[in-house]
């Protein structure tokens, strides 16, 4: 399969591009700063100029959006903003422009987070784009065409980046990268659709 | 309790100020173009001269907020956009500028919807708006100080609506509006947080 894979280069993404390699797909990596193509998903223009550069897909697959993390009572409207813009429309763009070049019965897989279930202090940001994120796969599945699917991996805390962020994340069982991977792989190669696959 | 309702005239809004008002409360009704107070959710400026005008609250209920409906294989982002600034975000910003006014033990009630559950077609962004709302809703209550508590009521379609709206729900049970209203009272009255009330 031809896979778009954007935010190969982070945390998720690179094992995804390890794990879609290893099982023989030909992959195109999408980035903010690196990558065979690069992307800013909070740009229509830039979006759009992706898909059209990178022709017909079997499979799209996100691992990438930002988030505001700060103390609800500190929070303003225009710091939630940020992971609504970014990481909940930001993957929405994707899935909204890419199903037009997506071949019958392709797949998206976006990604959502733990912490739309299980919240975290100073994550209400994350926890609101991440259930979002789930809403609008439960609802697109039902509309996509051509027999096209959607899906999305909900990682637990990586063990990769327990040193960085574990701090947040007291007594959370963590995963490794190349687990969540999997989940992924699981939504492009399988025959799911509307599925959230929690890796916690 | 002093409460404020925005979005007091609506389907919903009305049946809630019935409610309130007949448990002996002193309601402030907020709306786009009627009630004690004008308010346009969409914008800052307007939610801080509310909530500066009307004072030291102890319930903050909301009953409000616009989402795109359309064809999942026309919708454009700008429409998605629609209800991530409105329902969602709309909603948010009262819960995140409403909190500083609250008295201790407020509460903050949001309305969500059962297609964030159940969806329907041409609903993928009220599925995501409302999905969204009950992430923030978990994830804030974890947060908010002076015992305040937030919930969300989750309605399915009114009884008073089917008439106009009953084709995209083939097959849902209506509830008369009044049921509804219980909901936003007991989340009011109640002493829970970090619920999602659904009324199906």
């Amino acid at each position: 399969m031809k896979i778009l894979l954007v935010g190969a280069s982070g945390a998720v993404g690179s094992a995804v591009a390890k794990r879609l390699d290893a099982a023989g797909h030909e992959l195109i990596r999408a980035g903010r700063r690196s990558g065979d193509v690069k992307v800013d998903i909070g740009d229509e223009q830039s979006v759009a100029a992706m898909f059209q550069r990178v022709g017909r897909l079997d499979a799209i697959v996100s691992a990438v959006g930002d988030v505001h993390f700060g103390p609800l009572a500190e929070m303003t409207p225009a710091q939630f903003a940020i992971g609504l813009q970014s990481k909940l429309l930001g993957q929405i763009r994707l899935a909204l422009l890419g199903q037009h070049g997506l071949a019958d019965g392709g797949s998206i897989t976006l990604t959502s987070g733990i912490v739309a279930d299980e919240p975290i202090r100073a994550g209400a940001n994350a926890s609101t784009a991440n259930a979002g994120i789930e809403g609008f796969v439960r609802a697109a599945a039902t509309e996509l065409a051509r027999g096209m699917r959607i899906n999305a991996v909900s990682p637990t805390l990586l063990t990769e980046s327990a040193a960085q962020s574990g701090a947040f994340f007291p007594g959370f069982e963590t995963v490794p990268a190349e687990r969540v991977a999997l989940a992924y792989q699981r939504s492009v190669d399988g025959i799911q659709t509307g599925r959230v696959y929690r890796v916690w």
